[in-house]
């Protein structure tokens, strides 16, 4: 039996990967015929909310259905409930004459998540029609999703200064160059490579291991973790990401 | 004829007043005849959202139907929609009988505001049974707005570092003993007077102003404002407020 679908009610996941370089995007295509003309764009991955189901629980069903992936970096960052997000756009109007409540109002609730793409994990492959796309040049998007991204991007990088989340992007094990770039990239900005290890050499959840980089063309970098431990017992009261 | 309402979205403000010494909250007093016995509660102010109204409006609407007032600083801080958050308590699945949809599942999107209770403007009459209560002596709550009022504030504090939102809850014209005083009840910590001061002196958009209090027992103070202006034109990034 189908579940009961709570029809004014939505989930969309605004999924950022790094790959090192990049900050990307996680979109699902979305094909619409119309007058025997194929349109092309793309959308958040969502879904209505489950009669039964919490918010949480909705949103780790659409990673799940979508990755493979559980137990991922989540947070609810805002909800978005125009009169007319859905209504804006012809395209828009055509697609949603496929699923069930055409008319309704819905109001959606927005996540995102943090996933390091460098990892080789077979489960990142994804399941659907889904594509890696970077944050610069999303392209075409359905209904209000270009907003729900640009606003996520904003909250996700007010976080980042004040909440150890960065390593959430990157493998468990990275360099300081890696660290560097990651918070180079997420807050548009440059840091005097001197300047930004001084300031992390005082962070004592950066933790420094007996290990280093392999398989690289150059001389190794020394591998840090991230100790959550250290992290939680040495706060003050937020992590002051200020370099 | 009475507004279409949306049966699982409603809105829920949680309202901040300072007056000063204190962090108050808006609670609007709730009465439950249940077998002959009175039961006495309070709850966030809130309605369900009407079918044609945005979200912020909504907000607005009961801001405005509960203290008369316009142009309050809005926050969106967060959605609830625990699938059990209105049936837990017995009182709360007697109130919900009085209402037309009480078994619907209600999805709430919280909002926090912040208001200068010292200013005597007439408008702060409150037009409801509505009481400002000490955060730290809220009594019993409905539903879940225990749990939405401990997010707002542990939201607002985050904010507060980063954004120059203490100002919202000082009236125009403000001593520096005045500010220290609201960043300490609002963040939970003791400042020195003269490195606060310091600090202080270092924000460019906190502007002392050719003006002394007035009606004072002790030696007027100087007053200062904030300019709205220059924080737009001198902000890197974020308001750095971590003294």
């Amino acid at each position: 039996m189908d579940p009961i679908l709570i029809p004014n009610v939505s989930i969309d996941c605004v999924v950022f990967g790094f790959d090192m370089q990049d900050l990307k995007v996680l979109l699902v295509d979305r094909d619409i015929e119309h007058n025997g003309v194929l349109h092309h764009d793309r959308k958040l991955p969502g879904d209505l909310i489950r009669k039964d189901e919490e918010l949480d629980s909705a949103a780790c069903r659409i990673l799940h259905d979508l990755s493979g992936l559980q137990n991922l970096y989540l947070n609810q960052f805002g909800s978005f409930g125009g009169v007319n997000r859905l209504k804006s756009k012809e395209r828009d109007l055509i697609w949603l004459k496929q699923i069930d409540h055409p008319e309704e109002r819905v109001i959606t609730i927005a996540y995102y998540t943090l996933i390091n793409l460098t990892s080789a994990k077979e489960e990142y492959i994804l399941r659907s029609n889904a594509k890696w796309t970077s944050l610069d040049s999303l392209g075409e998007l359905a209904f209000d999703h270009a907003e729900i991204i640009t606003k996520a991007y904003s909250m996700m990088k007010q976080n980042f200064k004040v909440n150890p989340i960065a390593f959430e992007l990157l493998p468990d094990k990275f360099t300081l160059s890696q660290l560097q770039k990651i918070y180079e990239v997420v807050l548009k900005t440059q840091y005097d490579k001197r300047n930004f290890r001084k300031k992390i050499s005082q962070i004592s959840c950066i933790v420094p291991i007996n290990e280093k980089q392999t398989n690289v063309a150059h001389k190794p970098a020394r591998l840090y973790m991230f100790s959550k431990d250290i992290y939680e017992k040495t706060r003050k009261d937020n992590f002051d990401f200020t370099v």
